[in-house]
């Protein structure tokens, strides 16, 4: 597909641009240095707690729960992992409120100021997240991200993979779908981008996971770029 | 109002950050220099094109038009006035194309840049504006004003002062309405902002509509704040 049209990037957030893993393990770990809590493996919970987040979506999804905001589904699958990992009555309610916002001060991968900065100079950049849009400013403010815009799947009472949230932006835009490119380190994601006419930018986030990360290593379609990094990007634009 | 609680401040954008009078009128001259086109008033132009505005927003307000962005009212009271003031031959389709976009590319007031900084060490900060979302973020990032995140009606599909404009922003945020700041130049949308509970600053703006300005020159009810600049603003709520 031709590149040359293209007017606005729309970034995938959890993975392709924030390091959820790491930030939330660290957060972790301060937490428990603070208040002395029993040895915990604070990668393996976050892991654990990013685990419920498709689940809980997915009920969103299948109309078997109605509009449920990520900060409700996250607070859930939090509750549930502090039982299982024997930390219930270590942690009360006003810590928990707080632990809940940990995934809006995540911390982003390194390659990303530097190549937003770059590609902001030539494009309309967003996100286009499944986070809600108070997490993603939040986030974005934290970190110095500077993005033109937040689309969030708040704006659309769906979640990506729905089309809803594809077409809904496409929309709010404005444009031609092919005007669009999305950038995202999930396949499934640039599919669904796809088969609704954007164009496609695959990141490479090996790490995103960790010992749990199954897919996603490679571009498993020919995306319009294939690239390392968010600098990588801005290389293959030519910003 | 306790101003203690507010973690997010919303604008307004056309008269409250940007001088579109002035905006437009300079590129009127500019477009009449390079056209060599006859002697226009293009202030006045600017108060034309504008004045369309509400009669436009007000058809899709009572039902009798279906959604309609504001690019799409722009560009047909442009035609309109192109043809009222006898330049109806001289612009063709490419040029009131890019007119049209003059509304994406309006110059802040002087005052906003240093405010707006100001203000966000403190505050979430975004649009709450009758612009689209393309225009609003290309003003943004033309003009540099740091928006952490951009509201539109395009978002709720209905123009301020509509109920669904700021119970939808009031939603998205999550927040209580007391736990966000309106901050408009126009007293009617200051009334409406608090008659869903959001707390108030007014701006003033005395010089928006030049010699067509008939209201707005003082409060008209007891906002939480009353200044005369986003710098004073920030100096009202201590950033």
């Amino acid at each position: 597909m031709s590149l040359e049209r293209v007017k606005v990037l729309l970034f995938d957030t959890f993975g392709t641009v924030a390091d959820w893993r790491g930030s939330i393990a660290r957060k972790g770990e301060k937490l428990a240095r603070e208040k002395s809590l029993p040895e915990t493996n604070w990668d393996a919970f976050a892991r654990a707690w990013r685990a419920g987040y498709k689940p809980g979506m997915a009920q969103v999804q299948s109309g078997e729960r109605s509009w449920t905001p990520i900060d409700v589904i996250h607070r859930e699958r939090l509750d549930e992992i502090l039982t299982d990992i024997g930390l219930d009555s270590a942690l009360g309610e006003d810590e928990r409120q707080a632990m809940n916002l940990w995934w809006h001060q995540l911390d982003p991968w390194p390659d990303c100021l530097p190549g937003l900065a770059r590609l902001k100079q030539r494009y309309l950049i967003g996100t286009l997240s499944n986070g809600s849009i108070i997490g993603l400013a939040g986030m974005g403010k934290r970190a110095g991200l500077p993005w033109d815009f937040i689309f969030s799947s708040d704006v659309f009472k769906a979640y990506k993979r729905d089309a809803a949230v594809y077409l809904g932006a496409i929309d709010l835009l404005n444009l031609e779908p092919a005007e669009i490119m999305m950038v995202a380190a999930h396949n499934d994601d640039l599919t669904a981008a796809r088969s609704h006419g954007m164009c496609t930018a695959f990141i490479r986030r090996p790490y995103e996971y960790g010992p749990d990360q199954t897919s996603d290593f490679e571009p498993e379609e020919d995306w319009d770029v294939d690239c390392h990094s968010m600098e990588d990007l801005a290389k293959a634009l030519g910003t």
